[in-house]
C-alpha cells in the first residue's frame, strides 16, 4: 500500500528522541493574550508548511538532514490555566534538559518562556537570557495578573537576577518599565547594535534564547498580534544568530506567530526559517 | 463647533440609566474557548455596527427609539480568570436586576451565561432557562476545568435542577451527555418544534434566555468558533421569538458571535438584528 | 500570432450591437453608499467570472450563445456626482431603447436605477416596476440628499405615480416609510409571495424589473453591503423569474453586488447565474 | 516526557490497518481544476480540523471511537500528470479493497474518483456509482484532456455502461452532456427526490458513493471551487445517507473542498461532519 | 455597577476641550476616491485599535497622559458633496484654531487637507505646508472635478501661492504636474533626504503638516488604496518627526488608511503609532 | 451610445500589432506548482488593475503612452499539459521574435520561461540569460518531472550551457544545486551586488530578463507561492533595471505573482509598476 504514515514533524526533525541531540516541542498557549488571541496556532503551522522550505542552510552551509532532532509534537496545555501550562512546561524542559539534551520550543504567547527558562535555570545557575521583543514584558502585574505575556521578562528576572538579562530591539513599554529597566538589565533599544558587546559580557556561561517574533518589524512578520512598526529586518536578525555557533545555547524559543492575522502565510515561512537557522546554529 | 460626542451605544440606546426598563451591557470574555478564540470582540462589533440597522421593527410593529433601553458598555473581564470573571457578572446582574429592569447581556463565549443565570436565580427560584445552542454544554468537565464553555449549561443545573431547562437545536455531544440530558434537561435536537410546549410548560414562571448563535446553521451565521452543519434557519429563531411577548423573560443573553471569522459582516448583523428583536420582545 | 483579442465580455454576449436584441452594459458607481462601498467592482467581476458557468440552462432550457446578445461594458461614470451619472445612464438607455432593444443593466448601488427607469418610462408611459430588495428605499431624503440609493424608489415613484410600483421581500425601513407604502405602492414584506398576482394585475403593460440583490437572504448572498436576515432563497426568486417569459419586461437591472465582502467569490457566481436566467427569460 | 506523538488522523480514525474495516486516505490532488484550485489542501484540511466534532453521532447513535477505521494519511501524487496520480490511486484502492475492508477517499479534484472506481468496478463488475454533484461531469473532453474533472462521470461510464450510474444534484452543464445524459445514466436535476427509488433499483448490487461538496447549496459549503446556486440543503444530503445502512457501499469518496475559499472554516466543518457520517454508515 | 462610560477617544485624549492644547477629530470622507474605497472607515479604526499602544513614547520620552489632548470625534460628512463636507471640515478647524489650539485631523481621503488647510491660511497667512505623499497631487482637475484627492495640492497652492509647499516622498504623477511642480513648489522626489533644509527654509513660519500614508513604503503600510512602491521607510518618517519639536506646527493631518485592505491590522497600529508622535511633537 | 469598448489591455499598451516595438502577453499556466497555486490569474490581475498607476515614469524620465507597444492578451494555455504550453508559448515568441519585435511575458509560474528562452536562444544563439529568483531552480527533476518550475533554469543551460546565465537574490536550493551552481552558473546569493559586473560580462551580447517576483524580499511583495525571507528590496531591483537600458535585452518576463494571496493588493500594484519600467527600458 502507498500510504503515507500520517506522522508529522517540523521538515527533517523526524530522529528518535534517544538519537537526538536537539529536541522541538510546540507549546500552542495563549490564555493571556490580552489583544488578538490566535498564537495558539503557531506550532501547528510552523510544522506543516515547514515542508516549504529546503533543509540545507546556505548561509550556514549545514542540512538540518544530517543533524540529530527530533520533533515530540505539541503539549497539551490547559486554557484558561497559566500556572499549569507553566507547570507542565519546565516538566517537559526538566525531562529534555536533563538527558543532556539541547531544546527549541515553540509558542504560543510569550508567557510559555518562563516554564523553559525557569527550569533551565534550575539546572545552569548561571544562565543568562538573550531576550528579542517589541515590549518590555516587564510589568510587575498586568490586569491584576502576575503570570501574563506583559510581565514574563520581570518573573525571568525574580529567578535570574541583575545583569543577566539582554534585551533587543524594544520600542514599547510603560516609561516606569523603561525606567526600571535602566536599573536592572541590558535594554538596547529599537535594534540589535549591542548584540556583539552583550555576548562577550555573556563569555562562557550559558544562554537561553528567547525570540518574540513582534522584535521583527511588522513588514518582515506582520503575523503577530501587537505589532509596533519600527523593528528589526530580518537582516538584522541574521546576522545576531550567525554569532550562536560556538556560544553555549541550551535552550532556545520562538513565540507570538499568530497564522491567522497574515493571510500570505509568509510570517510562518519567516519563522520556520528561523526555525532551521536557530537549531543549526545550536548544533554547530 | 461640529463635534460629535464619542459615545458609542447600541442603536438608540441611549436612554439614562435610572429611566430604562431593559440594560444592555457587553462581556467580552473567551478565556475557556477550545478552538478559535475571538469572541472578546463580539460586543464592540454588534455596538460599532447596529448603525446599520433600522431602529423599527416590521415584524413587532415597534420602534426602539420609543423603548427605554441603556447601553451601559463593557465590563473588564481579566483575561484567564474565569471565576474571577464571573463574579463581576453576577455583580454586575444583581445591581440590574434588583433595581427592576431587566437584562440583555452580549457575549464573550458561553461561559458567561453562568455568572447572569445564577444571579438571575438568586432573586427568582422558580427560574427557567431556556437555551438555544448546537451543542448540549452539559460536560461535568472539560480539559480539567469544571468552568468551561462547555459544561456551562450543567453547571446551571446545577443551581436549577431538573425539568428546569430546555434546550433547541443541539445536534452535538459525547454520548454521555446525551444520555445524562434525558434524565435531567428536556433537550429538542435539531430544532425548535417543541418550543410552544416548552413555554406552555414554563407558564408564568420567570424565564432567562440564552441565545449561543451557533444554534443557527453555519449557513446564517458563519461567524462562530465551532460551527455544527444543520442548524436552525433565522426565521425558525424569529418564530420562537414572536412566542415571547406576555411570558416573563426577566433577563437574556447572546453569544458566541466571532467576527473575525466572518470578513462579510453578516453575521454580525444579524446578531444586532437579534438583539433588536429580542430587547423589542421583552418590552412588549 | 496564438493571440487572445483582450476583448472581455460577459459570457457569450459577443453579438454586433445592430443584431442584438438584448443589450448589457455596466454602471460602475456607488458614491451615495453609506455604509461599505465597493459596489463600483461589480459589473467588472461578474464579466471577469461569468466564463466559469455554462452558457446553457436547463431550467429554461435555452443557451445564451443561440441568442442575440451584446455586452457594451461600463460607462464611466464620475466619483461623487449623482446627478451627472444618472444622466449619462438615462443618456445610455436612451439610445438602446429608442433602437428597440432591451436592456440589462449591472451596478453599481441601486441609485442607478432611476436613471434607466425614467428613460423607460418615458418611452411607455404605462411602464410598471418590479422591485426585489430589502429595504423599502423610499425615503424622502437620506443625509440631505435626495438622490440616494435609500431614496431611489420614492424618486421612481414620483414619475410613475401610485399602485405601479410592486416590491418584494422588503424586510427593513423606517416606521415612516412603511406607512408611506401602505398608500403609494404594492409592498410584499419578506417574500415574493405575491409575485403571481401582481404579473396578474399588470398584465400586458411594460415591465422594468430592478432586483437588489439584498433581497435574497444573506446565506445566499453575503456580497453586498448591507445585509438583511431573512431574505428569500434563490429557489424563489428563480420562481418569479420562471414567471416572466410572456411578459414585456423591457429593461431590467442587478444591482449592490460587492465582491470584495464575499472571498469565496459565489456571491459573484450567484450574479452570474442570475443575469444568465433574467436575459434569457428577456428573450423567451 | 508529555510528548505528542506527531501523529495526526481522522478524529478516532486510530486503529491498526489489519484491525479495520473501513479505511480513510488522502488524494491531494487538483492539477486538472480549470478555474480556482486549492483541493489540495483539503485532505489535510479535514483531518487537522477534525478534532473540533464529537465522536458521537445522535443522527445514527453511533460513536467513531466504537469503530475500527484506520486514516493510513495521504498519497504523494505528482502535481501535472493525472494519468499516474490515478494509477497510484488505483494501486492503493486495490490494496485496500482486495483485503475485504472498504474504503473512504478523501479528496482532491473529482477526478480522482475514477482511480477508485475503476478499481472497485474490477472487484464488483455490478459496481453501481451514486454521485452527487452540481455538474454533470460528463464531457468527452475537456481543454482537449480526457482525464478531467469535467470528464471524470463519461470516464466511469466508459467502465460501467448504461444505466448504472445516478446522478443527483445536478444543475450545470452543456446542452450535449444533458441530452447525453437521457440516453445513458439516471441524473436526477436540482435535488435528491429520487434517491429512494434509485436505492431500490440498485438493490443488493455493490455501491461506489461518489460526493463532489458542490451539490450542496453555496450557502451550505461556500469552500469549493466552482458555486452553483441552486443546490441540495444539508438535510436533504443526511437523509440520503440515513438511507444507506443495510446498503452494500464498498467504497466511497468525498472531494472539492477547497478550503482557502472559507476563510470561516465551516465548509471543512462540514466535510468533516459529512466524514463521519458517511463512515458510520457504511459500518452499520 | 460595574458600567463601562461608552465613550471611546483615541487613548489618553479625554481633556475636556476647554482644558486642552490639542484637538483631535475624525474627518469619515471619501466620495472621489477613484480606486478602493474605504478610508471613511480610517478614524474609527484608529481610534478602536489606539488601546493596543502604550501612552507613552520612548522615541521622545513623553507620556500622552501627561499632555492635555481632546478627542472629540467624528465629523458626520455627507456622502457624494465634496464641496458641503470641505464647508463642515473648514467651519470645525475654525472653531478650533481660534480659540488658539492646535488640531490633528484623521482621513478619510486626502481632499480633507483642503477643507483645514484653507481655514489655518485664512489665520496664518504666511502659512507653509509640508507634504507627504507618493502622489504629486497636483492636477487641474481628475475625472471633470476640481476638488478631488487628485487634485488637493494644487487647491492648496492657489491659496498659499508659489515657494510654500514641500512635498516629500513622491514618486507618481503625470507628466505634466512633474514638470509644474518644478515651477511652483518645493518637491523632494521619492524621499525625504531634503527636509532639514526645507525646515531651515521656512524657518519660525507656521506649518500645516499633511501626511498622506502612502508615502510610506506598501512594505510599511499596505492599508492605503493607491499604493506605490519604492516610498519612505517608517524609520525615515520618524526622522523627520522627530525634527518637529521647536517649530512652530499649527495644524496637522494623517489621512488615506484604509483599514480594511489590510487583514493583519499593522497599517492601523502604524497610523495609531504616528499619531502618538505627531501629536507629543506639535506638543513638545 | 456611451459605451465602452470593452477591450482591456495593460494600460496605454494599445498600438497595432504592426507598429509595434514591444509586444506583451500573459501566460497563465501554473499546473507544476508545487505549494500553493494561483499564479494563473497572474497576467489578468496586473492588466485589470494597471489603471492604477500613471503612464509616467519619473525614474526614467519616459511616458508609456509615447512609446510603441502592444498588448496581445493571454495565452490558453491546457491545464496539466505542461509540454503542449510549453509548445505554445515557444509558437507565440517565434513569431513576435522573428518580426523584429521585442517581448515581455506576463506569468504563470516560472516554467513558463523556457518556452520563450528555448526560442530567443534559436533566432540568438549567443543570447545570455539575467535571472532574478529566491529559489535556484537548478534540479535536474523535481517530483518525477523535468518540467518544472524547480527546473527551469537546469533546462535553460542545457541549451545556453556554461557561464551563460546570471542569477541574482538566490537564497534557497538543496546542497546539491549550490555545488552545481558552481560549476556551471554565475550565481550571486542574496542580493544584486554583483549585477553591473555582470552586465560588464554580457557586453554586447542579447540579454532573456527573467523575473521571478519572489526574488524580492516577502515585505515587498507577499504575493507569490513559496516566500523566502531576506531578498531584494525594491530599490535595489529598481537600480538593475536602471542599468538595462543601452543593452540588448530582446525578450523578458516576470512571473509567480499569485495575487489571492495578497488582500491589499499591493503585490499585483509592483508587479505593475515594475512591467512599466521594464518595458521602458526596453525601449530606451
Amino acid at each position: 500500500m502507498l500510504k503515507a504514515p500520517n506522522i508529522s514533524t517540523f521538515i527533517a526533525c523526524d530522529r528518535p528522541f534517544a538519537q537526538s541531540r536537539l529536541v522541538l516541542f510546540g507549546a500552542p498557549f495563549d490564555s493571556t493574550t490580552s489583544f488578538r488571541p490566535g498564537t495558539r496556532f503557531g506550532p501547528n503551522a510552523i510544522r506543516q508548511e515547514s515542508f516549504g522550505i529546503e533543509t540545507y542552510s546556505p548561509y550556514q552551509d549545514m542540512d538540518l538532514e544530517d543533524c540529530a532532532v527530533c520533533d515530540v509534537g505539541d503539549l497539551e496545555l490547559p486554557f484558561g490555566n497559566g500556572a499549569r501550562a507553566l507547570e507542565m512546561i519546565s516538566e517537559q524542559s526538566r525531562f529534555i534538559l536533563e538527558t543532556g539534551k539541547k531544546q527549541l520550543m515553540l509558542g504560543g504567547e510569550h508567557l510559555i518562556t518562563l516554564g523553559a527558562f525557569r527550569e533551565a535555570l534550575r539546572i545552569w545557575p548561571e544562565l543568562c537570557l538573550i531576550h528579542f521583543d517589541a515590549h518590555t514584558d516587564l510589568r510587575e502585574h498586568y490586569l491584576g495578573e502576575a503570570l501574563s505575556h506583559a510581565s514574563v521578562i520581570r518573573r525571568c528576572w525574580e529567578g535570574a537576577g541583575d545583569g543577566r538579562i539582554f534585551s533587543f530591539g524594544i520600542r514599547s513599554g510603560t516609561r516606569a518599565e523603561w525606567r526600571w529597566a535602566e536599573q536592572h538589565i541590558r535594554l538596547c533599544p529599537y535594534d540589535a547594535a549591542g548584540f556583539a558587546a552583550a555576548l562577550q559580557q555573556i563569555g562562557a556561561r550559558p544562554i537561553y534564547l528567547s525570540l518574540d517574533l513582534d522584535v521583527l518589524d511588522p513588514a518582515e512578520c506582520p503575523g503577530t498580534g501587537t505589532q509596533e512598526a519600527g523593528g528589526l529586518r530580518f537582516g538584522e536578525l541574521m546576522s545576531c544568530i550567525a554569532r550562536l555557533p560556538g556560544r553555549q545555547v541550551v535552550a532556545a524559543d520562538l513565540c507570538e506567530l499568530n497564522p491567522s492575522l497574515d493571510p500570505s502565510g509568509r510570517s510562518t515561512a519567516l519563522a520556520i526559517k528561523l526555525c532551521r537557522e536557530i537549531a543549526l546554529s545550536m548544533l554547530k
